[in-house]
């Protein structure tokens, strides 16, 4: 249950929402920034890391990660700080203006100025169909590693064939006491490399690999027990197991963000391009969140929208100060 | 009296102008650019080219003139024409919807979109107060340099105490018959080490050195043939001279981009933001030279504008095809 005390809560730390304390920053205000996965990017970190982009301006091409990278290095004097691996779920008006950000773990930030860059929205777990699954999440199901320490010397299942769950499998191997692969192909679509070191493991013996299979039930009393797998044949082997980990993806969701008062327009927010305001006074939205006439996905057009942005919410955070427009170039970057 | 044939004639060989040519090449609609200035860069490479911006997003720190030579990498690939050196003076539209763009030499342009990326305006030099100056513009006297060749074995007077004065005075003293440069200062605005090489070429008696000197009066009989020179001493020397060269930087004027019947609101055009369009069908402003609500003259913003323009201006180009959205990561960058 921290609190956090800041100038603008930027919930997201994709590209916009990095880019913005830049913006902000300028103009002295101070950012903390909230996302639901546990390490910056975005979509371009979580989805296409070592993609390159080729519509970043003055970058003829630059990897998506090292995209994100320049981003971090150009808002580094500014100091932004930043809580992550936690989802905000709601926002609370105070009666002086300001508000109270809370996410699912209870961490508390308040701030003048709300900015949404929630792209997509929060990036959700595509969970397998088995019976019971929720009842077992966060008692042995889990969708996303983030602290693999949990998982010294268990029972571990892990699902899925692409390149989280063949990670996930090399890494556990030397952690858990026991790890098992399942996936209902029979090739990896993860890299060839980390596909090798996964074959040789189960060549050597160190983790069971289930090919053509399928989680198909799982049961336990309280707490997960066992993980039942159906595989070539149809048969179906019971394994008992501490944890079960389905790795097939996250596909986002725009989630809380919908219950907070906001005019959504086809799962966007709708703001004004005057300053991408919403229709809440002191919540801004920045980059693929947002919609207006017009209205282009691309990471560039959020770099405008989060200028904008900034020159309106200063009047927020510093209500008694006239506001000049200098370049960066004239005036340098101060850091604070 | 050239004539060339494009999909888009853009005005202004600026950072927006150039980016434009990147936003509509992936649509595949070719360009061609016309600047009155003798190279690209806009203000960028005519201003502070050697100066560093902080603010373009995922560079933490960028040379102005940097910053233009990766944009022209980048839109390499789609081969823009360019037409430098020139300014654009009129726009006509055709009865099929296109239209006839000519510049000061005659030079037409015909397109099926004009996208105006005008910066401030075109950059006119500023002109000393001497008395028949505008009678001799063209026979003598000269306010840019874009051959030297013209000047080969002939009397110049260069006037000024910048960058472009020293610059402009070290390169003819090897090319003209005689140079005088007359400076109404005692030292220069321009890099040290430019004028310590002037001040030695003086030393040498290779070149003539006025300082808290002006140029008071010239004569000629059809052409230039003398400049007259008030000195230290209120003294006035008169020299035989071929061309007289003042230096005394650019400014911008907005010139005969007013006359198109363009609505203008405080020396800039009025666009929509939902293209940037402005209120002549097929005409587009982006960059410094637009204005709307929450307007920021900013490198970063010109981009935005630039992709949101594209867009639109495909159906003028492609009017039977439909229009669909790609991401370079996706797509790639196919040159044509
Ligand atoms: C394969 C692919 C290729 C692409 N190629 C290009 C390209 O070439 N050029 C281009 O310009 N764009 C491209 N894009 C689009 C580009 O990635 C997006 O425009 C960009 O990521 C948007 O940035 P953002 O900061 O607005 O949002 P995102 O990058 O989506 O980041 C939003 C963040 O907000 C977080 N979040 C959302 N809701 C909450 C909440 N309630 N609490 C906490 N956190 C929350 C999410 O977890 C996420 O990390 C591509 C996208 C994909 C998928
Ligand atoms: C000292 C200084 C520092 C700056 N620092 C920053 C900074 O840190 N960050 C930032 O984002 N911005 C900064 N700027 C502003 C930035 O330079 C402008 O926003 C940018 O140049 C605008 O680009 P543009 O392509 O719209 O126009 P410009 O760069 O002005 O280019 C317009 C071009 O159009 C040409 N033109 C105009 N009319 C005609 C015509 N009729 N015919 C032919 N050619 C024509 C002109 O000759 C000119 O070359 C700074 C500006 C200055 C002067």
């Amino acid at each position: 249950m921290e609190k956090i005390v800041t100038d603008i809560c930027i919930i997201g730390a994709g590209p916009v929402g990095l880019f913005a304390v830049f913006e902000a920053g300028l103009l002295k205000m101070r950012c903390h920034l909230v996302d639901a996965l546990p390490q910056i990017g975005g979509q371009l970190s979580e989805i296409y890391p070592q993609k390159p982009i080729y519509d970043i301006p003055g970058y003829p091409e630059v990897k998506a990660q090292d995209l994100v990278d320049r981003l971090m290095e150009q808002i580094a004097p500014f100091h932004p700080t930043f809580t992550l691996g936690e989802r905000v779920d709601s926002v609370e008006k105070q009666t002086d203006g300001s508000f109270i950000v809370t996410t699912n773990e209870k961490t508390e930030i308040t701030c003048q100025v709300i900015v949404i860059a929630g792209g997509l929205g929060c990036f959700e777990p595509r969970k397998p169909e088995i019976e019971h699954l929720e009842e077992f999440e966060g008692k042995g199901v889990v969708y996303m590693v983030k602290n693999p320490e949990l998982f010294r010397d268990r029972r571990i299942v892990l699902a899925g064939g692409g390149d989280s769950a063949l990670d996930w499998t090399l890494f556990l191997s030397n952690v858990a006491k026991e790890v098992t692969l399942v996936h209902r192909g029979e090739t990896f679509r993860g890299a060839p490399d980390s596909a090798e070191k996964v074959f040789e493991l189960a060549h050597q013996g160190k983790i069971n690999l289930l090919l053509k299979s399928n989680v198909v039930a799982i049961n336990g009393n309280g707490h997960l027990n066992t993980v039942s797998i159906s595989g070539k044949d149809n048969a179906i082997t019971t394994l008992t197991a501490d944890h079960l980990i389905p790795l097939f993806g996250l596909t986002p969701k725009l989630g809380p963000i919908a219950d907070w008062g906001l005019t959504i327009d086809k799962s966007a927010i709708s703001v004004n391009t005057e300053d991408y305001s919403t229709n809440v006074e002191r919540i801004y939205a920045i980059g693929d969140i947002n919609t207006y006439p017009g209205k282009l996905k691309l990471i560039l057009c959020g770099f405008h929208e989060a200028a904008l942005m900034a020159q309106s919410a200063f009047k927020y955070v510093y209500p008694n100060q006239k506001l000049s427009f200098k370049y960066t170039t004239v005036n340098g970057v101060n850091a604070f």
